[in-house]
């Protein structure tokens, strides 16, 4: 591996050493913390053109959970496309679809006790965030949707009312209503008793609090800041649904498709959400891809009610279906997830004794993992150092101030100990 | 070609003959018109699984300009792949995507004196579309939008509000806001002057209508049934806009990337948006991906305040530099897509004289082109006709009543001839 | 009469030449254009406590149909106060209460065959138009109102959301929605059919406009600038409303109690709406006291659904069956108020004779008349000439262009000659 | 004072014993507990027409603080109406407005360090709601705005928005956005610190709640069930209000006017509100009439752009300075309502003590005072027992649960007594 050597601070500053910007919008972030120019990737390694390496602990924002270009998933799509087989195919009838449908039946679903009907809503998670919001609205006939604070779900106009963040908010433009926000777990570092607010307001009908359709909820909050909700909250928000009639809609985007362990990140705690949202790392390979899982008794949807052009993008079903037999068809990656999220877990932890735990908190689950630091700068002045030191690694949070590890699920035990060992030297080059 | 022979009423009645419906969603729709199970592609003609061969005069809804495996941009796809280039990116420097910029700006946006910048706004156009509107009302500071009557601009909630189907807009659960549908051209056959009422509400301080941040509209309304809107008509809503300081967006998913001829559908207006959608055929292999293009003085986005995991999907980018490449060099496809559009338009004309213009209407421009019928249920049997003949059309307009066609750009005149035979025995067959 | 001298041009620019101004908002207006402090008022006049004596073509903006501290009126509500007959009785049954309901179902509703329940929906117009939208809205399950540009129904923010001002619009600060202005009659000068864009729209279910629960329409739109619509507008909106399932609600505030000649303005029309709003003049006396007349088979309330203090304001209704019984039990005011109309339309023309009717438009119906200047400086200059020679009027219009005359019915007509002459003399000041 | 003997069970259940239900519509709510026909009323007392009397602990809702027709106010309104002054002048400058703005300004405000400028919103208190909540969102930009659990502050849709009861807003036809209810004094009953929810989400900038204009707070929530926020519980929200640069609006339009002893019920708290609303009792008779204080820097009105027609009912102006002169120039008024007030509270503690604080609780400050009963069956029984016994009460709180006491201030003592022991014996029908 070539040390990294191109982002000079004048570099950086300049904004484009490389020649985007003059044609690309400003709106771009990315290539703002990691100015170079990458190209190439394979598992859990990334190539700039320069030549440069970088160790992944990004992976698409959890859409690569197999890896950059994963061999067995990229002889079946290069034979797809070889073959000619139809790659855009709206809605249609395909072979690909109902090779996948059956894959995803048999191993996902079924496995798990899941009736669940399937929904194409488009290429992203946006989509899958839309159809959901739509359905459980149509299904119950009321607007109102609860949300949780630091809740990501979107940039569309739907999934963004439900999101937190106020600068990503203030990009709608108009006033985003129907979403009350409700805390997260832990939101009052345990002094508040579990839905006691929501609780209240759901019984009280003089609360003022219209009558929700559904309750939207992720299990662990990526960019919220990795924060990871207890089983036991799980299970209460799930009863809490029952009990007063509000469809339970759970964003598994970033955290399904076994990035805590499980296939679903729900699964730990034995609830069975009315509508389930996947996309991201279900094609496997990065191609774009959603899904919209709903009990069957909601499917209520008009024919062509939602639709859309890239809701069936027939070579992620090749690679989802083959992804769902090599990884799922036992237990493998499941328990190789959870072991390599506990060594994260306790070099984090180590890293807590050593700066103290009013500095570091190390946060997560499986192999989401976040390690949360003072203060947004300083989690930016670590992940810069580890980029210089040829790691890629985003923040999250509320203020940027949780440096968030989502390295793949095939990464080598090697690579995850060479990862945290530059985690390690890049918090003491900043902390020390 | 084997004839088709599936599909007997019967099989289309059980709605599924073919297993999927107990995966599915009720939401899915092509394939209650086609209930075959499609494999492969090439061009123009797409394979069933058992054997039967169609003739594509739909396209992936326009997606597929250039046509099914298009074999140049194929090999270009599996070179990329091959070579483990990276496959998803989001907004990362990368060389498929600096390759893209410049082939775009070089080939396309610098010759026709466009200076936009681009937006890679998520992988559909619906992204495009809700970029395009959180810019508009973030630049403006106004929240209200003008769409036009029959207007299609797609499924997620903000580019919903200013889509005309009534059935689509009543699955969004909640109140649609902040748009007010003006009539589109032609809306009163002529007995109106263009603008009449838009331009009285805006010049009346008194009229009630909010002031807007944009107006969104399409050259040619693809779903709400090929509706051409003549060049002086946009003109004036282009001089419209800027008189009354409000941006324009044209929304050229559908109709850009040469369907009507030009690769811009708006150039033969000679007007200049302030924001451009594409989507659909811009990867050229029917790859998710899409753009918002917006007059650098418009570029006032915060970094990362919109965002989207699929909006740096590579080898889309790498398709749609290549197709931009060999079809946009030089002006051939340009006159090849007029020439058969005319072609088209002459045989819909026959059409029309046979069975007289109060029974058919000829629709159109360049290879979006529609057959008006009495109602939508002659449209459908029409539609049925030819997929028992071996060709497959979609319906449009508010009431289906529009048979729809947006072959390959690249289809041979051959195949062209023999669709339009097939349209010529399926009117018959419905309507002598 | 003592000729008016207080308000110099200095005293006017200071804006306060009496000293309220550093207790009282900036929002006040009509203080503006009159800088003198009013006291009593009899009839059609009033005295400023300096002794000047104005001539009142304002009458509370309609609402001193019979004109200030009418005697017979005065007479009933000073024995009911005197003998301590309940004041505040929100909507506890009272003999006030069922005196006015008993009168005004025998005097007004039965002669004219309506069957209206009554709402007493709280003291001013703006109750009257929230009540009407709120069961509008309830009774059909649709959000959706359709107004009329340059109406004007109140402040409230139901009421504000259907209104056309934007100046007063912008005062919600928040996005006004659920409306959705269409022109009104004449508002193409007779160009354009009657309702050809609302009708089409609403058969279009491609339009892109939300089924509408209600139309709310005024007869003669006073703020607007007194528009008067023909009887024909009228009948034909009441029958498209009926075609389209859709409740017209009748703003009858300002120009029913007689204002236009009959008790309710759209008498003329032959119309009967589903909703009526009455306020304004219908205590008779200036009291706050509004009503909203519902069919009754849109009777659907819950009990309490609606409420309000001071919706049973019980001297209202004393004075409110007194005006009544003395106004409405034959035709002698209506036929008064259409001649003394008709007296000042032919005033009106002959100025526009003399004026040009590019420089002056006569506009109006009864005792509701407009005389259209070119501009809103015009007029108010015109209104500040009759203010200085001690007559008070009024400007309206979208941009203050119209002189508007709400004589009290009752005024005699010498008076009403003598208000003619000085709003001749204030035309010749200005504009010779 | 005869024994009421009308409201006999049937006569009840029928509904109308009396005649008025075929004309006025099933929204009315009082007329159904209490079936007769009132006339005649003095001080505390009320006369059927049927001659019984009745003792009002229920004084309009908290309007008639003075008691009813007040004979200082009496001979006032009289004169005033004898006089033949101004009744309806808008926002003219009147001698009557004058009177008052001087009055208020000299006995109210400047003795209490206020310097806020008087807004006339309308005649009633929805209107003073109405205009604070516009004024809020135009000075900050902002929408949203943060209510209470159970708060009420009117009918209009402004107001609804942000008043709690479930079936009144249900009325509203509409979804009501732009307010977020967040929990009154002591909703969790003491588990939960003082604004911790909203503390948090205000700081927290990934929240997802939409900045607030404006909190919107009632000192104690009448309607809500006589919930008496802690002086320090309404010292933090202002607090609150200022660290976060919140507008705090106080409504005090039931609980001011000296209804818990000072004329502002904040005043005890020591906080000053930026926007105070005031109506009901600040006529002093019943009288429609209704205030907006807005700090001097707020008023940034528009001239004209907040309007209504019955914002200057001068009558009420006369009374009300009357009343402002006689009842508040010295403490008398301020010492007898707590003095008496704390008579009510030790009587309430007599009953919890006497049927457990299980099954009462005593509630309430000043003479706003409220026993609140298991159910609002319960409630319910004892109003109906109270009225058979000749005493006005209602219910209150989300579920009617509440027997609600507002007598007038100027009550005697020994009618006090009297209705606290038709009090006793009525809880003691329903529970012994």
């Amino acid at each position: 591996m070539t040390t990294p050597t191109v982002p000079t601070t004048e570099a950086s500053a300049a904004g484009d050493p490389l020649g985007f910007t003059a044609l690309e919008s400003e709106v771009r972030s990315y290539s703002r913390s990691w100015p170079v120019v990458f190209d190439r990737a394979t598992g859990a390694t990334v190539h700039a053109e320069d030549g440069t390496e970088y160790l992944d602990f990004f992976a698409g924002a959890g859409t690569l959970n197999y890896g950059h270009n994963n061999p067995l998933l990229k002889q079946v799509l290069l034979d797809y496309l070889t073959d000619d087989r139809m790659v855009h195919t709206l809605d249609m009838f395909t072979s690909a679809r109902r090779e996948f449908l059956e894959t995803f039946s048999e191993v996902i679903l079924r496995p798990r006790g899941l009736d669940h009907k399937v929904v194409f809503p488009g290429p992203g998670g946006a989509n899958a965030v839309e159809a959901a919001l739509k359905l459980a609205r149509k299904v119950t006939g009321r607007e109102s949707v609860i949300n949780f604070t630091n809740a990501f779900h979107g940039m569309t106009l739907g999934a963004l009312s439900v999101t937190g963040n106020s600068m990503k908010r203030g990009g709608a433009g108009i006033p985003l209503v129907h979403a009350t926000p409700m805390p997260y777990d832990d939101y009052f570092d345990g002094d508040v008793p579990d839905f006691v607010y929501l609780e209240r307001l759901l019984d009280d009908s003089g609360s003022g609090l219209n009558a929700p359709a559904a309750v939207i909820v992720e299990t662990v909050q990526g960019e919220g800041g990795i924060n990871a909700a207890r089983a036991e909250w799980l299970r209460g928000l799930a009863d809490l649904c029952k009990r007063h009639d509000i469809l339970l809609i759970l964003d598994d985007i970033q955290m399904g498709c076994g990035r805590t362990g499980a296939f679903f990140s729900f699964e730990e705690a034995g609830i069975v959400p009315d509508i389930i949202c996947l996309s991201k790392s279900i094609s496997g390979y990065g191609l774009p891809m959603a899904l919209t899982l709903v009990r069957p008794e909601l499917d209520i949807w008009e024919p062509g009610e939602h639709n859309g052009t890239f809701r069936g993008f027939a070579p992620a079903f090749a690679t989802a279906s083959e992804a769902i037999r090599t990884y799922w068809s036992d237990d493998t990656l499941e328990r190789s997830t959870i072991d390599k999220g506990a060594l994260v877990e306790a070099h984090f932890n180590s890293l807590v004794a050593r700066y103290g735990d009013d500095v570091l908190v190390a946060k997560g689950r499986g192999l989401a993992r976040g390690l949360q630091t003072p203060d947004g700068e300083t989690a930016t002045r670590i992940c810069d150092e580890a980029f210089s030191r040829g790691l890629l690694m985003e923040t999250s949070g509320p203020n940027g101030e949780v440096v968030k590890l989502l390295p793949p699920l095939t990464i080598t035990y090697d690579e995850l100990q060479r990862g945290l060992k530059i985690i390690s030297e890049s918090v003491a080059a900043v902390l020390d």
